[in-house]
């Protein structure tokens, strides 16, 4: 779906530079370049011409000033679970694949943060914290890296209490697109020491620079956690429910919608058995007394929009499972779908508006021949679709196009957002009109100042 | 102590020029130009050539774009309650008063959201808010203009628990250098739809644009609330208390640290009788239980530091008093030294370094002349100095200044900034190279791409 320009074939003399900064460290094979093209959704690979295996940020540095001085395109590459195109190599050039970058350089118990090289996953990271006490707590679904994580501002579930990588991002390290390396801001809680640089790289999807290292916030595992299901009769009511929620202040940790249908594709994907009606994932973190607080004023809350019983996950590996089924809801759906493909796509709202916009949106897939879950992290106002089509037949990508856009402006006239998570890549990039306005011309100018040249993962956020 | 050009008087054609836009609303009388050429600080007034007193956020673009036509500085001004020169025309121009732009436009209590004209203060909107159950929470001590508080990243003593203005703010509407209005962003909670224009221009102090609308988060009134005060045996008890809370998680409202000579200071502004030691000025915010819960656990962390037996403030104007007390901790510093001009600094550093931090600083400041309270945000490692100088006389000066520099250093050294909520103005200019090093760079390539005349705000956080 993503239109692949034409370009000569990878020059020897570039190969020969790169292999003279990390030896035997590149592949040129086409199965290497192809899985390096894609992401985890329905755009087609655009393979780049080479793909660079780096182990340090001199190295990326090293790359990317060959690759300046030959106005090559960049692209990093971290463990292709984005959803929006954001990895494909859409004029060729220099993939960067930072997997090889997964040392974990410091963590302060005291500061409750950590320093990571950007391929380390977030998985990666909680499994050597375990000990400590403390957890990286962003989550979006996948094991993705933390300096993915960072490049396309994700969040996930429990955004709603911890925030996103826009609000646990301490500091970056980054390799400019002149290969000059910089640190965007100190390590401590909060400054005003001129403009935000380490906000403007979180988020800028590798258009900006390459991150290397990331400073994120930890938090302490609290002293209790429980996770429960439960049931509405309808659709207004369990979004009502999460409205009041989240206006009651309950600093609820995750608070996850699913539709009927989606709760189906669950069950049968997960071997679960939650009566099919749409339902709210939930789960508490705080003290013993502080999450039966939040638990009881949640179940009076239930109660007052018709809410069924708690279904609760108490133990550890109940509450792990759930969770997993939660984040496979994508796997699920295509498991629902053998041979097609997800696109997946995501708004965010003002939650004064969710009820409306989700409803609204679940008439128009009721009226569509497409199958096409919803999901959300409903505490934020975000949420999701994944409609399943066959990628080759051009009357299913036209009707996905068509409900994705008619979401989209409905999202928009709410003065809500074309993608709450997912990111821009190209899959989105031609609402940021519609969306910014005006406001776009000072992205571009941004990106004009930081990469004159257009090399740093063109196509991405901004038409070069 | 701040140079100011030469230059020539305003002249007739830009006033001609304001006047039509305006009409009586501009001043180049020399008593309004001289109030708005200054901030609370010591730093001499610059006063800009004309002051004019715009209505809305099309007065402003016409304002700017004649004021770009003509290559003259564009200095807005709030209430002038910022402290490092932020206002000062230090090469004349135009001030744009944002007073008058005093509307609450809209307020949702469902989204727990306002969107404010810039020259709205904060305790403008909260009394405001006033019968909603919702408040804003950012709270800097002056009764700064939000539109001024987002210009400089303002924090203050709840920022622990509800963030800075750069967690608080939604999106902004801004005039940029040419005369342009751009809304930074959409109103949903988060997005991943391009950069971050919010934060960039949150804390870019006039230099990138005239922030005319801000829309912010509000927070729920808390059920319950309890204020306490406790004093410890010396400042590291004190600080290792603080430590020891935040990486307890205890969502502790507000935790400010006083030094023995500010709470003097206090004790004799205020009319308080608190003894003489490193004290700690403590607010809960939760439910009933919620802040039982928290007192407690605060309880045992004191005693196990030698913390004396708190002293409750529960009563709402006992706990205004103590927290206007707080506020009023520079007014205080400017009473014990009648006639000399408070030089306050701010630092910030990770909280493991903040004791050996404030210990070092203390121990300077004892063996130097000048008079200077510590007083600090603690629980971000956010502290400040209030330096009593005279502005005339060169030798408390250079003190002044050379206690600055080596606070600065050493918060610098332990991975901190030389301001965590101050912001940069003209007074701290020179140490962001120490801090940002190469980073520095990509800043002024930005501010070049979005404001080439160098007309916005010249001569703060940057060097034309």
């Amino acid at each position: 779906m993503t239109v692949v320009a034409a370009r000569a074939p990878a020059d020897r003399d570039l190969i020969a530079a790169l292999a003279a900064i990390v030896g035997e460290r590149l592949s040129t094979s086409a199965a290497v370049r192809e899985q390096h093209g894609r992401d985890e959704s329905y755009h087609a690979s655009a393979p780049p011409d080479v793909v660079v295996f780096v182990e340090s940020t001199e190295e990326v540095a090293a790359v990317v000033k060959i690759c300046a001085a030959r106005k090559v395109p960049v692209v990093p590459f971290g463990t292709g679970t984005s959803l929006e195109g954001h990895v494909a190599a859409l004029y060729g050039g220099v993939c960067i694949d930072m997997s090889r970058m997964n040392r974990i350089l410091r963590v302060s118990a005291e500061d409750m943060d950590a320093t990571v090289e950007a391929g380390v996953t977030r998985k990666t990271l909680n499994e050597y914290l375990r000990d400590t006490g403390l957890f990286f707590p962003v989550d979006p679904g996948a094991d993705a890296s933390i300096g993915g994580m960072a490049a396309t501002r994700a969040s996930g579930t429990n955004a709603v209490r911890y925030g996103t990588m826009r609000e646990v991002v301490l500091s970056l390290t980054v390799v400019l697109a002149d290969g000059r390396i910089v640190r965007t801001s100190r390590r401590a809680r909060k400054s005003a020491a001129g403009y935000d640089l380490t906000r403007l790289f979180v988020g800028s999807e590798g258009t900006l620079g390459v991150i290397t290292e990331v400073t994120v916030r930890l938090f302490g595992i609290p002293e209790a956690m429980a996770a429960a299901v439960v049931g509405f009769p309808d659709m207004a009511s369990a979004v009502n429910a999460v409205i009041v929620t989240i206006q009651s202040g309950i600093p609820i940790a995750r608070i996850e919608f699913l539709d009927e249908v989606q709760v189906d594709a669950i069950n049968r994907y997960a071997g679960f058995a939650y009566p099919l009606q749409p339902t709210l994932f939930l789960e508490f973190h705080g003290s013993e007394s502080g999450v039966k607080d939040q638990t009881e004023s949640m179940r009076a809350i239930c109660d007052e929009f018709g809410g069924s019983d708690f279904q609760w996950s108490t133990k550890p590996e109940e509450r792990a499972k759930l969770w997993q089924a939660r984040h496979d809801a994508l796997y699920a759906c295509i498991a629902m779908r053998p041979g097609r493909k997800g696109m997946p796509t995501d708004v965010c709202v003002p939650v004064s508006r969710l009820a409306e916009c989700i409803l609204e949106t679940r008439r128009d897939l009721d009226q569509s021949f497409i199958y096409a879950p919803m999901v959300g992290h409903v505490g934020d106002g975000n949420f999701h679709l994944v409609m399943m089509i066959d990628p080759n037949d051009p009357k299913e990508i036209a009707e996905a196009k068509r409900l994705n856009e008619r979401l989209i402006m409905r999202a928009l006239a709410m003065d809500g957002t074309c993608t709450g998570e997912h990111g821009v890549g190209s899959g989105k990039i031609d609402f940021l009109t519609a969306e910014h306005g005006d406001a776009l011309s000072v992205m571009r100018a941004v990106k004009q100042a930081l990469d004159p040249q257009g090399i740093m993962n063109p196509g991405k956020i901004l038409r070069p």
